[in-house]
This record gives C-alpha cells, structure tokens and sequence, in this order.
C-alpha cells in the first residue's frame, strides 16, 4: 500500500493551479522565474516528506531565511540580548518599510527586512568578519534544511545590485548604533544569505525543524533549543506574515513565514513542516498559489492552531479486587502524561478513600511525559502515601526514572502487571 | 487524596503579590476597588475548577466581554458579514485608540473599543431595540459563564457619565456607516455589556468554553461552534493583549484578554481555561499581578501554545502469526487519530506487501478521531483491499461508523480482538 | 472714467471656467448648488469692492467661518488661553480628521474641523446657553461682514443630518476635557454657524478686515484687535488650505481659508481681501475654479507674501544753504515711516557732522508712522541734539506728537517749512 | 550721529542671555564650540549691516545652507523639475526623520535632511562629479554671502564619522530612484556643505539676498531670480523651524532656517536679513537664545509678515484752476505704484467727469512702480483719453517709459509740473 498523503498534495496543487498574481519585479534575477511552477511539500515526525509538483525546483530561500537566522542570533546570544536589538511586536507594516521603536531605534521586529539585517548581523560573535559570519549563517540554515545549501550567484548579484532600499536599512540601524559593523558588509552578507537556494521540500524539513523542538527530523541533529524554537514561531505567528498576521491567524493559524521568490513555510508545533511554492505573489508579496495551498492544507487537515488537540489521554480507574480477594485501586493512564492528563488523573485519584487500600498506577501505555506530568505524578504518589495507601507503579519502560516521590518508601515499581 | 493543584495555584499567587501597578482612574467607581485583592482560577476539561486566592470577588467584566460578544455576532451573522464590519488585524494602539481601516472605516479589530463597540451592536438582528440587544448580550454572556450575571448598577452609571469617549468612536463607526443604530443607545448597552460582574472562576470556566470548542464544560451547553471559537481565539493571539500582542505570544503564549477592572483570561484550545484577577494596572491597563500569574502558569505547566504538544499518539504494528497458524498483520492505535498519528499508521501500513495476507487495523484504544483521521483511516483500507488484503477493523466502540472504506467488502468490523 | 479692476476681474472669471470637480457630496443640501456658478470679489483700502460673475449668489459659509469665530475666541479669551485649548501646527491632515496632539489632546489647529468644533465652544463665557453662544458667534461674523447675517435654515437641518462624525471629534475633545459643553449643543451650533449665508462680496470684505489690523472697511467697526488678526492670518497661512498648505504657500502665497460649498477667502495684510466661489470641489475639498481664481490674481496683481512689496519708501537729505547764509542739513522722508525707512534716515543723518549746523527733518510727506518709526526718529532727534545740533522737525499733520524726544529743548516743530 | 541699531541690537543680546539649552552632540566637534557666545546681525537695503556680540565667531552654516542649496537647485532646474524630485509640504517631523511622499518616495520638504540631501544631489549637471558638484555649491553660497566661505576641514571629518543616517537617507532616496548618483558621494559632498563656515553677519547678508529678489546687497550680484527667492521664502515659511512651524509664524512671523550648530537666519521680504547665533538647542535643536532673539527683534522692529505694512501710499487729487484760468484736474501719486495704490489712483480718476477738461497725472514722486501698477496707469490714461480727456504724464524721472498707453496720441510726458 502506497501512503496516499502524495495522491492528497496532488489533489490540493490541482486546485490551487489559478493564475493570479505578479512576478517579483524588485530584483530582476527573481523575475526571470518560471511562473507556473508549484509545489508543495509536508515534513513529519520521523523524517517522512510527502510532496507533490515542482517540489525538486530550485530557488532563491530571500526572507524564508528570517525565522532560521533569527533562531542562529538567539542560540548564539539568548534571547534577552537579541530582543535588546530587535523587538517582537508586530508592525502593521509591508516587508521592506523602516519600522522601528521610536525611542530605542530597535527594529520592530525581525520579519521584516529591518529587522533581518540586523539579526544577519547578530549571527556569531562581533569579531568575526563578513564571510566568517555569511559562513556561520550558512552552516546554520544548512543544518535546518538537513543538507549543505549553496549560493546562486547570479541571483546574489542581482540583489546587491538593487540593495539601495537594505543599504538605507542597515545604515539607519548603524546610526542608532543598534549594531556597530560596517553597513555594506552587513547587507552583503544578508544579500549572500538571502541568495541561499533550497527547493520545497527543504523547506517542510526545516519548518519541521522548528515544530520538532529543534530536532531535525532528518539528520536527528539538535540545531537549536525548544526554549528558541518557541520564542521563533511565536515571532512568525504574529509578524510571520507581514501586515496580513491577522487574517493569516484567523484563516490557516500555522505559524508561517513567506518570501518574494514565492515561497510560503509553515511550523506547527509537534505535528508538521510545511513548504509551499509558486512565483507570482500577491499584493502583500505573499505568493497566491501557496497561499492558497497553505489555507487548504489548514482547512483539511485540521491543522489550525485553534483548533483543539483531539483528546487522545485517557485516564481509567475503578476499584478492584485483585486475585488474592483484597481490594485495590487501580488507575491506568494512557497517551502524553502533562498537565491535562495528570489533572485527570488526579482527579480520579482524589476520589480514593484515604486507608489502606493499596493503590496502582499503571503508566506502561503513556507514550511520554513532560516536567509538569512528572511533578504531578509523584505529588500523587506523595499525598497517596500520607493518607496511608500503598502504591504500585506499574511502569515497564522506566518512564518514570526521575519522578520525586519524596520518602515514599512503600513506592514499588513494577516492570508490569 | 485532595488534588495539589489548589495548592500550586496558592503558591502562583504568594509569588506574585509584589504591589506595582495602579487602580484604574477612568472610571472612579473602579477606583475603589481593592487593590490588595488577587485570585487565580483554572478551569479543565469535565468543568472541574481549580482557585486560589480571592477568587469569589467580584468584579465588572469589562473588556474581558469582547471576545465572548464577538462570539455572538459571529454566531448571529456569520464570519463573512461581521469581517466586513470589523478587521481582525492587530492595531498596535492602546485599547481606546481610533484605529480604523482607512477606506472602509472598519475597526481594525474586535478587542479596542472601538471595534467591541461595533460589534455589541451586531449582536442580534438589526431591529432589535437598545434592551433587547442587551438582554441577548447578557444571555449569551451567561451562557458561558454557566450562570446567570447582573449589571452593577454603580459601576453602570459611573461607566455612563465617563463615556465621551466611547460616544466619539460611535458616532465615528455610525459616520462611515458601518452600522446605522444610535450611537447612544450603542455606547448604553456597550456599558451595560461592561458592568457585568463576575468572579475569577466564571473566567476560567469562560475561557474553558472557547477552549473546549464551545461548549461549556459546567453546563454542557454548546453556546457557539468550533469555527467560531477557532475565530474568536485567533484573534485573541493576536489582538488581545493590545500593544504587546508580541511580547504576550513570546513569553506567555495563551489566547487572552485583559480588563481595566484588573482581570485577565486565558484559553489554551482543548487543555484550560485561565482567570486572573488583581485591580492594580500597567501601563498597558493590564493587571501587573494577573500578568504576572499567566506568566507563571504558562511557564509552570507548559501551556505555551508553541511547546509541541507532548506526543501521546502511539502506533505499533507487527506482522504476526495467528491461533491457527496463518501469518498476519496487525496495527494498534492508540491516542487520537488525527493527520499526524493516522499518517503514522499509513506509513507503518506501507511497508506491508500486497497480497493476500489479512490485516488487521485495532482501533480499541482510539479515544477520539477527527474528520481527517477517519478519512486517511478509510484510504488505507480501500487501498489495502485494492493489494489483495482482507482487512478486519477491530472497534468495539463503534468509532468507525462513518468512515468510507468504498466498496471494500471484505472489511469485517469487529467488536474485538 | 469707469475703473478698470471690474473688467479685469471679469476676465480672470473667463479663463478659470474650466469645468473640473465635483459638488460636495457629504452635505445633501450642498449637493444641490448650481455647479455652474463662478464669482469673484476683491476688497481694498477704503472698503471699496470690485466683482464679477455670480457674486450676489448666495451660500453657506461652511468652513470660511472658521477663522472668523477664531478671532471671535481670541478676542473673548486671550491667544495664550486659546492656544492652550487649540494648538497652531498644520496637521498634513484633511478637513475632517482627527488630529489632535497626543499627550494634550488639543485639536492641532483651529482650521480642522476639530478644532473648530473646540473654537466654537470657546466663544463667549462657559455659563452661556447654545443660543447665546450662536448669537454671539452670529453678531461676530455679522461684524467681520458688515450686515446681519442670517441661517439657512435647509442647509442646517441637512448638515446636523449628517454630523456623525462632527459628533465624534465633539465627543473625543470633550473626553480630553478641552471644554466641557455638551457635544450635541457644540455640534448644533457649529452646524448653525456653517449654515450662514454669505455672497463672494461678503468674503470679500470679511477677508480685507482681518487684512486692514481688524477694521471693517465698510463700517469702520474695529470687530478685533491688530494682534488677533496677526495671530488669524497666520494659522491662515500654514494651516488654511488642509494638506496642501505648502503648494498654496508656494503658488499663491495669500493666507486663506477654503470651505466645502465652493468659497475660498484670502487677506493679504495691508493690501486685499479677496473672495472666490464656485461649487465643483477637487479631491482636497477645495473649490476647482476658486483656486483657480485666486492663482491668477495673486500672479496677475502680485499679491504674494513674498513678494518684496515694491519700495516706495523714500528719505532725501542733504547739505544746504538756506535764505539767511547759515548752512543748514535737511533731511525729507516721504511715505511711510517703519524699521526699514527709518533706518535709512538714519543712516542719512549719520554723515553729519557733528556740530552746531542746524538739522531740519522734514515728515511732511510722511503718510503714516508705527512705533518703531517714532522711536527711531526720537532717537535720532536726541542723538542730533547730543551731538550740539538744534532739530527743526517739520510736521504740519502732528504725527510727531508723541515722540519723545527726550529733553532735547532745541527742538522745534514746525508746521511747514 | 551714530545710527542706534547697534546699541538696540546690543540690548536685545542682553535681554536675551538666559543659559537654557544643550550644545549639539550628534557630532562630536560642535560639541566643542563655546556655549557662551551669542551674536545677532541685521542686514537692510544698501547693505548696511548692524551687529552685536560675537558677530565675528566663525561656526559651520549645517542646516542653515538648506534654503540656499535649494535656491541653487532652483536656478539649475527650474521650479517644476526640483518639485518632481522634492515637495514642498510641511512635515510635522523632527529634522532627521524619514520624511517621504509615500506613492512617488519625494522628500517631502528641501527643509529636513532627507530633503536636503536629494537638493544637494540636484545641483549642477548629472554629469558633474563629486567634486565639482561642491563647487558648484561653495560657489552659489559664496554668492550669497559676498565672500568666499571655506570648510572646516575638522567640522567635516567630524561630520561624515557620523553621517550613519544621512547615508541611510541618501541610500533611501536613491531606492527610490528620486537620484541615481552615489549615495556615499552625495552625503559626502552634503557634508562638506554642511561644514562651511559662515559668521552671523554672513547669515544677515545671505538673507538679505533672499529678501532683496536675489540681489546681494553688498556686491549686487543677482545670485538667483525673484520667483526662485520667493519659492525659497515660502518654503522657509512653511517647513524652516521644522516641526514648530505653526508657533514660529504665529509669535515671530519671518521666513527662516534654524541649524545645529546655533544659527538661526531670517528674511523678511523687501525688508531685512537677519542672523542670529549661539550654540545652545532646544529639544527641537533650535538654538534657544537665537530664537529668543528673533522674536524680540519680531515683535520691537515690527517685522511680523502678518503686520499689514504701515500705509506710505497716498494719492492726493483735485479739480484745480491752471494759471490760463482753464480748468485742470490734476493727480498727485507718491510711493510705490503697485496694486493697492494703482487702484487708489483709479478710484480718483473715476470722479473725473467725462469731457474735455485735462487731467494731470503726476508721478514725480513715485519711488518704483511694477507690472501691475504699470498696466493699471496705462489703462488710467487709454480710458480718460476715450473720455475725451487730454492726459498729462509729470514724470520727470522717466518711469513711465514702458506704459502702454495705447493710441492715446494726446498724452503728453512732461519733465516736470
């Protein structure tokens, strides 16, 4: 049997093929695109993509890089420093307007052009020198997408050439001495960093990247922190899209970001990568077609991120009596062991008669747990042991190695039932 | 066992109470509020609710009305007309600024004034009169609460005397027509709107109904849909917290919204709802010590909407061989079956052979499935039929009743295994 | 001998009947002028008035009352306690906006509407009722016009229809506490106040008052001070016109005032005032043909602020021998005697030589003489003297009466020489 | 005698040596001036030139060269070309902001440095280079001051270090293509002007040019035309004092420049230049004691635009009887002949009773006489003549030469009465 998410991606790219939208005219290597091509690609966990059209069609990655340098700026500085220099408020504003914080001089955010410039200039430590950094950048994006990117050349050219607008960008900055390196240097290696080539596929890689806690699902490859990857996507959630972050949220809710060589990335915490590609874009410079892909995508996958988890912990308990004829409690929990699930487990737990009843947990079908399910649980184990019970914890894989259940000496593990 | 979530709630608040902030000045009947008072309420799935501090205080809604409200234009009229009507894009203005679309005049969204303003008099149909409207405010309002609220009336007439403001962004929305009602009898029922008093465990158990899809997790009523929450929330994300949506999403991560009466509510989609409540304001006119509180919780119980989701969705599959002696291939399921876990299962289902071995697809411990889970479920059995397989579903809970497995007639549902 | 201005004004009329523009159509009433009417008027010294075209036509005064009640404001309360309610500084914004200072909220400046919604409400005591303050503002312009101006009745109901939006900005500075008149009593008597009727001629003179230090030329009634009028004409010049401000400024160069129904009003200090009417208004809500007009006048009359006004300030002086042998100096000044004319007669006497001849200072020919002049000239009268000259001023009108000329006893003043 | 303007000018220091204000220190080397120094400087007609304090303190002109740059750009390109690439609009914005036309990327004055900038850009020919463009600009601003101005080499070295954001401008501008010149070149050679050093007497005489219609008052040089002085004044009217331009007009009434080094520049059209001079700025970067200095000269000189100019035209007319016993009406003008006095003659002359008695005009004593009142004396003569009036001309100084006087073969210029 052949996994049909392929055969679905062909089906939405049929129904996105409309020919609206323009060729990005502002760099005119970009216009020189092929404007029907299309694709689209989804990264899941263990790595699997599924994809679809043009997904081996090269282009230039432009402000798709944003998210994955603003993360590189971060691991390499933390996130108090980076938001020293560039805000995380939304701007209201299209992607190359000069948006900054009126009193600091600090870019509004790092999605727009601005704001990427001087996290490109954030990258590595101050000393390095324009292609020590460049290199920096690229090893990160590189480690991202999974696989060594290189620079179209052409496209690079092209780009410094009509750099005028990132020039007036990058010297405003300086003049707010947001950051001290020399202008040129910086937009050159921006230039460079924005003329990095991946296809569509790269992309659901390395938006998965960052749904992965910052695992790349590929190579397995911790690139950067969850704490990061957080900070990351709630940036793109609400500046991602530029000044359309609002209907963006409300229609397709994917933390995303786009770029005027028509591509669209999207993250979706813990479930998928997503690459969309087509060159003509619409009025914001989003481009049409993978919009329109990314919206479909949301709309049949349920993957908003409004949308409630489907509630797959469960949580069963009952009295019963066990083989020797004495009573016992027994609680089995399935599914992710955090906050909710340890809730109801709790719950249940707190119905239980405090005596001398001996009480099982039985943990051997949660598939994972998290600090607060862990510190939850061994309060359980706690109050359960003062109110004078026995407890048994069935737990065969050893999940529960770190729990703290205070001198609960009467604790027993068990490998299982 | 009594369940410690009490007890960590009251630690939240012991760690919180520094004395920054002051008392709302706009409205002097707010201004004697008192300033000392702090609560916290958490409300999960199967209504249970858990608090802390002066959580039966009570106090004026406020703006903690305007997602709930938008809720019932949305309900009254549809995502369609009330867009037209009112944007959902971030403003980056304080909460009473004039912040409209230039051509259209539209609010720019639901949670400034002038946004809630125009949508208080889209509740209902058009002619209904100032009273009317309010009392289908009120009902709705209540609905979410699980009970019945009442005006203060003092708080009411003070909102009243002190409501030039307000009286400007009417007539402003009225000017450009965006509604043709009378802008006094608007701006009345808008404070009446306001003056409802609640407690901080009605704003949990409000903020559990938009988490839970709509439905109230106290009454089991379903006061509005799943689309309507997923709109009323995305909009929360990004417009909720005023000028610092950005800083919210980064570091507390929870749909909100705040109110000068000093409570704040959070919804995480299908975990929590969240209250808080303190009378001293930032600068912002958000509660400094609410804040603080969702800071805490979000960071405690890692309810940040961009930690991936603890995965609870397991799938195990193995070819086996069976009682007599014929090889087979069996699937377990557990969790939810969604796109993420039901792709899983389809890539365990590849790697089968075609021919005419059974499968067997154990659904048992599948707790719940989405439309997008039942149609990749159906998939694989017809595509699996179409190898040359006999496919069993064992379900002995019915869940896939609707699922379309074509004419695959081989397909025997089972009760169990 | 007819004089010629008539016929000249006749044809400017004839080159600006170009047929641009669009009747207002934010005022019903309004929307039903003759589209077709075109009038102009000029005002000068002496209250003599030249026209042509429709200019018995009569319309509502609209915004062209503004700098009038603005005076009226002044005149009851004092530049400093008016500009602390309104500030001075162009807006860039158009007439209906809102456009207040931040931190204040007072209106940026008297010729928006905000402001003068604010203006409107300064005139007269607090204590007056709606109909007072009408009648006051009606008496006002009433003596800038030199007849009873009366309502429009048709024209009012239509406006007070359609004062959504006045009704906002009253609310909005009402909010702000810049005054605290009932909203709805302001915006009706504004609406009554743009509902005065007036012709082009009325412009006409209503402008050459405020350009004649306040007097109306036809009546003689001083309506308000030299400095009012300074402090008028000079909001007129940078914020009378809207957005367009620096074009007008640059093309024309007459401080003036548009208004909706198709008038426009300028004053040239000393020289003119100056009406235009034709209803068809451009995209900035300026009458088409009455700028038109008004840019022709200024370039054909040389009627530009910055303009050099051609020099007719002369001072002869010299050396003679008069009838008795004695040698005598004599200067005579003609004209007008200001900072730049005395200034040159000074520098004239400066090439005395000190000394007992005799200095003669003829102001026969002086036509008028300002403080400065009369201060200079007493200076140089007791400098003369300190230098051992005796000082004959020749003055048969008497303007030198009230120079002092310090204790210079030699002096002597002579009716005629 | 000594002319008492210097005296007056030393006493206006006096009054005026309050110690409010910071030095400048965006660049480092003003920094260094001496704080203490202040200066005051007036200019009139024939180039007398009265100063007080440190008159002779040599400091870099910066921003006060903008009007004359832009004069130069004027002549170079005509009004309709340097409007194409730069507005004339008030900003409301500080000195440095990003002040653009958003359509067409237009500075939106030449008064702020964005504009300034692109100015500088349009000097001389596009073939110029760097150098030669500087020149260009030394040369025309050497012309208006009457001496040669040189660089302070220090002052510029000192500038460019810090010329981050007027890079950023430049850079910005020439994204928009306003100029396709290097950005560096242009900033470079804007600095240089910038660190021209003039004293406050420079700043008196320059204005003076400005005010006199482009004639310098020392050497006589038309440095640039009338129209191109009065697009100038207007500009500085308008957009010189930055973002206080409302107040500027309102409580000193003269077209001027500020700039951060302490100079403020003034020119009252027809009248006067001013300079005033000491280093200590306001928050808007006005020197505070140099536009306390003007508004004392504004308010005790007279000089306010908005002043209507004390009336020196007078027009004395009379039926008389000749020595022959004949009857004779005879018209006596003094002053200037322009518009206002024109008309007043024209009044006159319309008593005059159709027929054959003979009319004496006498223009003996008119100073000047422009275009306006030339037509309007021509008119006079062609309509008494086609009255049946035999017209005499007394104007021994010839300044009727260019009067068209139509076929009015009767008239006779005669040399004297």
């Amino acid at each position: 049997m052949q996994v049909p998410v392929d055969d679905y991606l062909a089906e939405v790219l049929a129904a996105c093929r409309q020919d609206a939208g323009e060729l990005n005219s502002s760099i005119p290597e970009l216009a020189r695109a092929d404007p029907d091509q299309l694709a689209v690609a989804v990264c899941v966990g263990g790595g699997r993509v599924y994809a679809a059209g043009d997904a081996g069609a090269r282009f230039s990655i432009q402000s798709l890089s944003k998210p994955f340098v603003y993360a590189l700026a971060l691991r390499d500085h933390g996130v108090g420093f980076v938001e020293s220099k560039v805000d995380v408020e939304p701007s209201g504003d299209p992607f190359n307007e000069i948006s900054v914080e009126e009193e600091s001089g600090r870019p509004r955010n790092p999605m727009i052009n601005i704001g990427a410039l001087t996290v490109h200039a954030l990258v590595g430590e101050e000393r390095l020198d324009a292609a020590q950094r460049f290199e920096r950048v690229r090893a990160g994006l590189s480690a991202f997408a999974g696989r060594r990117l290189e620079v179209d050349e052409a496209v690079f050219t092209s780009e410094l050439d009509h750099a005028h607008r990132n020039l007036a960008l990058a010297h405003l900055v300086r003049s707010r001495e947001i950051f001290t390196l020399d202008p040129h240097e910086v937009v050159e290696g921006y230039s460079r960093q924005c003329s990095l080539v991946v296809d569509t596929r790269d992309l659901a890689v390395m938006g998965m990247t960052l749904a992965s806690a910052g695992r790349n699902p590929l190579t397995g490859e911790q690139v950067v922190s969850e704490q990061i990857c957080r900070q990351v996507l709630s940036v793109m959630t609400t500046c991602g899209m530029y000044n359309a972050a609002g209907d963006w949220m409300t229609d397709v809710g994917i933390p995303a970001k786009s770029g005027v060589s028509g591509g669209v990335l999207g993250a979706l915490p813990g479930q998928a990568g997503i690459g969309a590609f087509s060159p003509r874009l619409d009025a914001h410079g989003n481009s049409t077609r993978a919009v329109a892909v990314c919206e479909r995508l949301s709309a049949d996958l349920g993957l908003h991120l409004m949308s409630p988890p489907a509630d797959g912990d469960t949580v069963s308990a009952a009295g019963v009596v066990d083989a020797d004829g004495g009573e016992q409690y027994r609680a089995v929990v399935q599914g992710a062991l955090h906050f909710t699930s340890a809730e109801r487990m709790l719950a249940e737990l707190s119905t239980v008669v405090p005596g001398s009843t001996p009480v099982t947990l039985d943990v051997s079908r949660v598939a994972t747990m998290n600090d607060v399910g862990r510190r939850m649980l061994g309060e359980a184990v706690r109050r359960l042991t003062a109110d004078g019970h026995r407890v048994d914890l069935v737990d065969p894989h050893g999940l529960t190695a770190e729990v703290d259940t205070g001198d609960a000496t009467q604790t027993r593990v068990l490998g299982s039932n």
